[in-house]
């Protein structure tokens, strides 16, 4: 029986680096070989980043893609890396392409190649394409039609291994059920999957119904990092057709995942070349069936247990639900920062528990060192507003500097007569300017400390503290902006540290505090109700009959769907942040500004 | 022969408004029956504006729009309309579908239906979805497979019309591919077709061709309108299988085009009911042929010519370009204003010609005495400056303030230590927070002034001048800004007015005066040769060897792209504004903000 060692390159990927995310391939790459194994396995477009945007539509992009497949295959056979198997994802092109209803242009294709021996032996492409939620592949590619099965041999046996990319394994039919045709004994399935909560639990449910599906083992690599508003949590997984785990990887950190494989021997009756298959899809696939010659095993690899030393072993322990949330924003603002180049970040500190955790999370992210914080208090902050943000840049010694804001809200007022909103705008927009002007003098990132809560409702300032680069929590409902706070205390004191964050700022009523004695709640509903109604309206698109069929106050579901429906105009100038619900404000929800539709009056709908 | 008296309704719709739209329906279907049309054509999803985004995914507005379809049915046959022959875009679902591979949860489709004697009598869906560009489709329909044919008697013959949708007539193969199958001898086509420059004459050609391949006289409605981002120009076309034009409707404007078509007769020998037919795409298609009974002749019908005394006949005269292009922005702002419920707009006028051509579309969309402008002079601020704005105000009737920018900048720099380009921001924000002050205070939209040069380039401060919610010129081009500005003042002269804008804001070098004596020329290339390489960049997507083949400097090449590249982040928070080039910044070209790609440099591409 064949056993092959497989190796998961569960790594981050920078969109555009070509030349970074190759060297990423030839290191890790090296780090499999060390480990004995005979193939490694990285993510979805791994060369290239992902997603790409309009990049893909660029001709010069899509060249350069496949040059650096090509270097890449002659680079790791150059560095003595040539008899491992590697598999990557890349940006490819369908050659001899019939132009094709309403395909893109630049013919180009979610790809994937086998490198060995200095060669690139062969290619494929996913064959469906996503185009809904975050996703907008019809827009960028041309569908694959082909699975390739590549002969390995392993010691005295072989294997036959196939290749999917991502969507193949969500969709019926397709490369999984071709699979099981070609009665290849392993599926590799590299992927560039975007965290979201209870994700993990579906992609093991997945797995493990098509591993049964194909007849074959399965190997789920998946990218990790973040990229503008997408964090990719890792979380790589092996199952074999009985459905059983044979190793997963950690989630939101890279790792090399390795495992030894027993794989049931290839039917070399078979001969190689193109066979059709019926992909029980309504298109049709060919099956390309290419052999390896065999490999001495190279100089320097380690024989032994596929486990190293400093591992938890093939199967990482999960993270608790508040854990993985938190560990999402982090790594969403750490690869931000660092991707874009940024070496320090700078927010507004109100006392309150959105900046509280923001600053928090920026920490743990780049190193308080690398906070900065204004404190900007105004004739309508109270006491504790500058004395909860003078504790909390004490407990994690953040950078910090006081500007009270009224010499300049005066300046403005002596101009204009402004009231009201006008009022509470201007001194969140004098704020906003502080920030920038900071921003611009030192380099540093502005945060933006905004809540999904307050960001649905329109409860904001546009240029005021919306203002900035990168919104940390944007995706994260007020209720839970609470529970994270108290749960990385918990986790501080766990750990016999200081709770970063004051208690008051955590358990005080919130306020805006633009107007005197001002509180949220006296312009918002109980954010416990609130963000309920939020989940089923914005993550569920529920319409109004359904809210209240739902058990909703109908009251507050009219309410609250007019503060959201006429807040449109000011998320589409919101900075991105990290996505970690089903459904965030940005690539995940497009509505029109100018819209008339209005659900109907939730009393008639009741 | 039969012959058949046919309006095509070129009219605005808004989007989510399903009474407003349908009202309109029925108030132009009154209007086509007193002309004593036999049929009257509606543009694309006409009942619920285009384009719908995510609404198309929220079940509750799928059922308001389909209730709503058959509700107009009802009122129609209320009125007295029943008797004419009413054809519509709506938003339709798929019934009865077997779920299928990445097609929205939703079923929905971009249909179109046939209304008569109270009766929705058949409907279609659009088959082609365009998933490029500013189009999403593929996102939100479920696409359709089936060719309605309708007979219908005109006098004492009958004649066959089939209707498609929009991209049906782009894409080969499909609706008119079994048109010609069917031997339909009419194609109705309605469209919600986004203005760009030159799309008029590729639009004409297509008919013409698309006709001759139906083998049919073609009928295409379009839309007329601004929808955020987009323009709808109407610009309605009927040509006959021979290619000859028929009629044409004007550009920008709403209006009913009325013509008296000669058709086949319907071969009555072929049954009613379902045929299969050769899409000749890869896909099956069904032939639903249905029959209407005649109709008597309403009352208030009126006898005689197609075309009333106030019309200039079947083909309405063409506009030059310039015009078509101010045509397009005056209508992208007079609809964002109308159908976003503003009464007024606000404006910072610098003296330069972005802001003076700005005031002026605004002025011409909703009338000068609604156009508020703010002088908002600095220390850096030239003389001419404010005198260029205060003639521009005279010359226009505008509304304006002069609110010097000194104290506040003054009381920010007394807090802060700026330098350089942070205090240059600096000012340009503190004219931000004016603007929004006042439309805080007063309700007006503020309109950004920054033309696609700057936002290209990056030439503009966040949140200073690039604040606002509606950016009319954001996709013009700074040289296509001076010719509209000439244009501009010549057709005024022209007509015997006084040029609205001052000859000196046009013939002056353009300065940011945000530093002593700065000029654009300082930071940015010459404006004819950056626009070459931005139109070629950005519209036409060319990799830098690309661009230094086609004869750009390679060290300007080099500049301007990076200038490009570094600049996205700001485009991501800037306001939508009309679209009026084949790719604009938003919906047209997105790309990543985090990205490490730069194209190789220019010197070694050549």
């Amino acid at each position: 029986m064949p056993q092959l060692r497989i190796a998961l390159a569960q790594v981050d990927s920078t969109v555009g680096d070509l030349e970074g995310n190759a060297q990423t391939i030839i290191d890790w790459t090296r780090r499999a070989a060390a480990r004995g194994a005979d193939l490694v396995l990285f993510p979805e477009m791994m060369l290239t980043g992902y997603p790409v945007e309009d990049l893909a539509l660029r001709a010069s992009f899509v060249d350069a893609s496949i040059a650096a497949l090509h270097r890449t295959a002659t680079r790791l056979a150059g560095e003595g890396l040539g008899g491992i198997a590697v598999v990557t994802g890349y940006l490819g092109r369908r050659t001899g392409l019939t132009p094709h209803t309403g395909q893109p242009a630049s013919a180009a294709q979610n790809a994937a190649a086998l490198l060995r021996d200095g060669q690139v032996v062969v290619t494929t492409a996913k064959h469906h394409l996503p185009n809904y939620g975050v996703f907008d592949e019809y827009r960028y590619f041309v569908p694959g039609n082909r699975l390739p099965v590549v002969r390995l041999p392993c010691g005295d046996a072989d294997a036959d291994v196939a290749i999917a990319v991502c969507e193949d394994l969500w969709q019926d039919g397709g490369p999984v059920t071709v699979t099981r045709q070609a009665g290849a004994g392993l599926l590799l399935v590299p992927n560039a999957s975007p965290y979201e909560r209870g994700k993990d639990a579906e992609r093991l449910e997945l797995c493990v119904s098509r591993a049964a599906e194909a007849g074959a083992t399965l190997a789920y690599v998946n990218m990790m990092g973040g990229q503008d508003e997408l964090v990719f949590d890792g979380d790589s997984i092996i199952v074999d057709k009985a459905g059983t785990l044979l190793a997963r990887g950690p989630q939101f950190a890279e790792a090399l995942i390795v495992a030894d494989l027993d794989l049931p021997n290839a039917d070399l009756g078979i001969a190689l070349g193109d066979t059709p298959a019926d992909a029980k899809d309504g298109t049709a696939m060919t099956i390309h069936r290419v052999a390896l010659p065999a490999e001495p095993p190279a100089a320097g690899q380690a024989p032994g247990t596929a486990d190293s030393e400093d591992e938890p072993g093939p199967v990482w322990p999960r993270l608790d639900p508040l854990a993985e949330v938190y560990a999402a924003l982090v790594t969403g603002v750490r690869d931000y920062v660092r991707k874009n180049r940024f070496g320090s970040v700078i927010l507004g500190l109100s006392g309150g528990i959105d900046s509280a955790l923001t600053a928090t999370i920026a920490a743990d992210a780049i190193g308080s060192d690398s906070v900065h914080t204004v404190l900007m208090p105004s004739r309508y902050s109270s006491g504790h507003s500058v004395s909860d943000a003078e504790d909390l840049v004490i407990r994690q010694k953040l950078q910090a500097r006081i500007v009270p804001i009224g010499p300049m809200v005066d300046a403005f007022e002596a101009e204009l007569s402004l009231h009201g909103l006008a009022v509470e705008n201007l001194q969140a927009r004098v704020r906003g300017v502080i920030l920038m002007g900071l921003s611009n003098e030192h380099g540093h990132l502005v945060l933006t400390t905004g809540n999904k809560s307050e960001i649905a409702t329109g409860y904001s300032t546009l240029y005021g503290d919306s203002a900035g680069g990168f919104a940390p929590v944007k995706d994260v409902p007020k209720t839970l902006i609470w529970q994270l706070a108290r749960w990385r205390n918990e986790q501080a004191i766990r750990q016999g540290q200081t709770p970063p964050i004051p208690e008051n700022s955590i358990n005080k009523p919130p306020s805006a505090e633009l107007a005197p004695g001002q509180l949220d709640s006296d312009s918002l509903p109980d954010y416990a109700d609130l963000d309920a109604i939020l989940d089923d309206y914005v993550v569920r698109d529920m319409g109004v009959a359904e809210l209240v069929a739902a058990g909703h106050d109908p009251a507050l579901v009219g309410r609250v769907v007019t503060m959201v429906d006429n807040a449109e105009y000011k998320r589409r100038q919101y900075p991105p942040g990290p996505k970690i619900t089903p459904r965030n404000f940005g690539r995940d929800r497009r509505l029109p500004i100018t819209n008339h539709w209005r659900e109907p009056d939730p009393a008639q709908a009741r």
